[in-house]
C-alpha cells in the first residue's frame, strides 16, 4: 500500500530492489515463497471508485500490470500478489476488493474456512450478500466488515469482524482460527491491521519518516520528491536499506492520514 | 448432451453443419446470438468422476478444446457454451457443473437473481454449500437441487428446486422467474428438462431414432456406425437435416437410458 | 482512433450507441460480424511510449479494459477489436502493434500470407526482425512499412510496403493481395489509409467537423466541450447519426494533425 | 518424458513426489527455480498426430491439466514447464512444439538469440517457415532440426542445427551459444540430448530398469504393474529414490526405443 505523493506506480512495484514483483518470485517471509496465483492493483485518482486491475497469471510477467503502472500517476495505491491456499484461480479471487469506494486486501488465511463459510456468509448483509463475487476468505472477511460498519468505524468493524470469526470457529472447535495483515481504504485515509488469535502474526512494515527514506536513499530521486507524509505498507521490506522500515507490532493498527498517523492495539471484540 | 456409442467428440463438437462451435458464433435461436464468455466439456469415461475442461475465452478459437476432443473416446459427454447475463467471466461459472459423479448445465436464468440470491443459498446444505465456487444462477439451481434429492430422484428434485425458486421470488414480487432447459447426469442416465414459469420455454431438442438418423445421412459414417441407442440432446438442431430432430415439449422432461427412454410432463413441486 | 481533447475512452468505447464494444459483439459492416479474438487499446499521455493494454478474450466481457477506459484521461488512443482469420489468439497478435513511439493497426489481411511470409520477413531490416513478436500479417505489414521508412515520410513508406506486397504476391500467382484499412501514429499525427488491390476496400470513416457533432448530439456534454479539432476515425460509424460520419474515399490516405488535416490518393509504390 | 506401458499421466505429473508440478514450484537444478510461465503436455495415443495441450499460466493451479492428466491414458508423452527467459508467456511459445506427428521441448537457451534470430531464421526451409508461431530459440532449434534432416536422421539433425547455430553465433562474436537439453519423438522412438557449447550443460536424467524402479518401490502399484521397457526422462530426478535415476553424460544422446535402448557421443556438425 503506498499513499503520498502523486508516483508512478511503477517506482515501487518494480524499479526497487525486493520489489513487489520480485517478491512475488522469491518471497522471504511469509508461508509460501512463491505467489504467481494471480494478482491485483487498485487505485485512488480523484472522485469515482478506485480504478482496479486483476490478473490471473504471475504479477512478474504479466505485461498489461507493467504497463498500467508506467502510464498512471497516483497518490494512494493498493497492490498485492496472491499465493493460493485452493480456492480457484480466477479474478474475482484476486485482491484488492472493492465496494464502492473501499478496497481491501488480506494476506492469511481462516482455518478450516469452508466448514464455517456457509454461517460466516449468514452475516453478511443482505444487501451486500449479492456483491460477492469469489470464493475466498479474504473477501468474505471484507464483507462481514462491510456489514460491521466498515465504512462508519474500520477499528470497531474490523474487530467486530474478527471477534465474529473465532466465536463461530470456536462453535466448530476450530482452534487459532484467524490469521491476518489486512489494509483497507475510503480513499482519504488507510487502515492496516496485524493479528491473529495465535498472536504470531504475518509480518507487516510500514516506512519510516521520508526524510529518514531520503538520508537513506541519497541517490533515488523519486525518494527525494515525496512529501513527507508518503508512507508505503508492505509484507516484506522493499529494497536493502537498513533503518527504512519498521515492523508493526503484535496485534496492531495503524492509520495513515492526512496529518498524523497514529498506532493502536487490536482487540477482537464480540459481536 | 450426447449419450451412445462411443465416439470422439469432435465428430458433433466440430465436424457437423451448423455444430456447437459454429452455434457459439451464430446461434439462431435462444436469448443471445453469441455466446463467447468461456465453455465446458464434461465427459465420462469408466469409473470415475467424469472429466472436466472449461475456458473462459470464446470456444471456437480454443486450441485445447479442439485437442481434445479429437483425442478423447467417451460415450456421453455435455458441452456448453456460455452467454454471460452479467456474472463475471470465470472458469467456475462455466457449464457443465461437477459434483462427484454428476454433471448439470443450464440454459436460461432465474430473473432478478441477485435479489433473491441469499435466500436460495440459505436452501443448500451446509455440507455442500462450501462446494459451490461460482456465482451463477445456474450453480445455484444445481446444489438446490442436489440439496433437495437429485441423487436419489432427479425429477422430483427438480420439481422441488423450481417450486422452491418459484416460492421464494413470489415473496419478493419477482414474476414469471424461472426460465430453463436443463440437463444433468449420474454417468448411467441422463435427464433433460424443460421449462419456464411463464411456459414460454427455451427450445430444446433430441435427436430421432438412429435409424431414421443414418437415412437422413447415408453418407456419414459417424452416424452408420452409432448404436440404435445413442441420442443427442440440443438446445438448436445440429446441421441442416430436416426431420433429424424432434422439439421437446412445453414443460416436459426427458431420460436417456439404457433400455427405452421416456418422456414425461414436468410441474414444480413446493416444497 | 480518437485525437483531440483529452477525454477518458470509456466515453468513445461504451458510452456511446453502436459502441466499438457493441461492435465486437454485432458488427453491421466489414468482413465478420463477431470480433471476439482479442483486442487492444494505445493511448499516447506525453512523454514516453504508449500505453499498451492488450488482451485475449472478447472486449465485451474484460473488466480490466472497461476500469481502463475510465480512470485513463488521453487526447489520442487506438482501440482495435480482433477477428482472428486463423493466427493465434494470443496478446503479440492483438493490435495495435507498438515499436518506440509508434502504433499501428489494421483492417483487413493479405491473401494467402502463410506462402509470402518468409519473403516478406526477409525484407524487414535486421535490426527490427527480433522485435515482430506475434504471427499476423498485419504486424508484418508495420514492421515492412518500418523498414520502408515510415518514420521519415508515412504516406511513402505505406505506398512502399503495399508495392512490396504486391510485387512478391504476383511472383508468386497471388491475386488481389492487399485489403487494408490502417491506421498509424507517431503520438503527434494520425495516418489513416483505406486501399485495397482490388479498389473493392473496407470501410473507414472519419468523423466531420464538431461543430456538426455539436449540433448532431446537443445533449451529449462529451461532444460539448471537445475542441474544433477532434477527430475520430473508425471502421464503422458509432453512434447513429446521420450527418456525423464521412465516408473516405477509395484508395486514399488522411493525415489527423494540429491546423487543418488533409486527404490525398493512394497509390501503392513500386519497391 | 514418458514412454512405456501406457498410463495415466497424472501418475507421473503429480502423484510422485517432487513430481514435474513440484519442481515447476520448487525447482532443486536448473538456472531457474521457478517455473510459472506457461505449460505443455503432448501426447501419443495412436495413429493420429499427438494431443497437445498447452497454457500460460502456472502448472500447478492449472485445473485443466489435472483433469486431463487423470483422464488420459497414454504410452508415451511429453510434459514441460517453462520459465521465460524474455520471450511472451503465450501458449505458441510452450513446449512440447509439435510439427505433424514430431514433438520437441527443449531446456536451455541459444544465448543472444534476438541478435541472430533473424540469420536462424533464414535457414529454415520455405515450406516449414509459416509453421513457427512463436518466438522462442527453441521453437526455431526445432524448425532447424527438421530443415536439416530430423524425420530421416535425428541425431544428425540435431548435430547440424546445432553446429548451425555454433557458427552462426560465432560470426557475431556470441561465445558459448548453446545450452540445451531437448527431447524429440516421431511417436515411435524417443531421442534425448544433452549438450552445451561449454560442455557445461543442463542436468538430464534417465530412469534405471524397471526392475530397479519396482525394487526400490515395493509399494507403488504404479511401478509393479510397468513392462520392463518403460523409461522415464527428466530434468531433474522425480521422487526420492537413491538409484532410480542416472545422470546422462555430457555431450550426449539416448534413443529410447522398443528393444534395447542406446547412448551415444554427441558432437556438433558443421553445416
Amino acid at each position: 500500500m503506498y499513499a503520498g505523493s502523486p508516483i508512478r506506480p511503477e517506482e515501487v512495484l518494480y524499479k526497487t530492489d525486493h520489489s513487489l514483483i520480485d517478491q512475488s518470485m522469491h518471497a522471504r517471509m511469509g508461508a509460501t515463497t512463491l505467489n504467481g496465483d494471480g494478482f491485483g492493483f487498485g487505485w485512488y485518482d480523484g472522485s469515482r471508485p478506485p480504478g482496479l486491475f486483476r490478473g490471473t497469471g504471475p504479477a512478474w510477467s504479466n505485461r498489461n500490470l507493467r504497463e498500467i503502472s508506467e502510464h498512471l500517476e497516483t497518490g494512494l495505491f493498493f497492490a498485492h500478489i496472491r499465493a493460493s491456499t485452493g480456492s480457484a484461480v480466477q479474478e474475482t479471487n484476486c485482491h484488492p476488493f472493492r465496494y464502492r469506494n473501499w478496497l481491501w486486501m488480506h494476506n492469511g488465511l481462516i482455518k478450516d474456512f469452508p466448514r464455517i463459510k456457509r454461517e460466516l456468509a449468514l452475516a453478511v448483509e443482505p444487501e451486500l450478500f449479492p456483491h460477492m463475487e469469489g470464493t475466498t476468505d479474504s473477501e468474505m472477511m471484507f464483507y462481514l466488515a462491510l456489514s460491521l460498519g466498515l465504512r462508519s468505524d474500520p477499528p470497531k468493524a474490523v474487530a467486530r469482524m474478527v471477534g465474529h470469526v473465532e466465536r463461530v470457529a470456536a462453535e466448530h472447535g476450530i482452534a487459532d482460527p484467524v490469521q491476518m495483515t489486512v489494509a483497507t481504504s475510503d480513499g482519504a485515509r488507510v487502515w492496516a491491521f496485524r493479528y491473529s488469535t495465535q498472536r504470531k502474526s504475518r509480518s507487516l512494515f510500514y516506512s519510516r519518516e521520508i526524510d529518514a527514506l531520503r538520508a537513506l536513499y541519497p541517490e533515488n530521486p523519486t525518494f527525494q520528491r515525496l512529501s513527507e507524509e508518503t508512507r508505503i505498507i508492505v509484507s516484506e521490506p522493499l529494497g536493502d536499506l537498513p533503518g527504512a522500515w519498521q515492523e508493526a507490532p503484535e496485534s496492531a493498527y495503524g492509520i495513515v492520514q492526512p496529518g498524523e498517523d497514529r498506532i493502536a492495539a487490536f482487540e477482537p471484540e464480540p459481536v
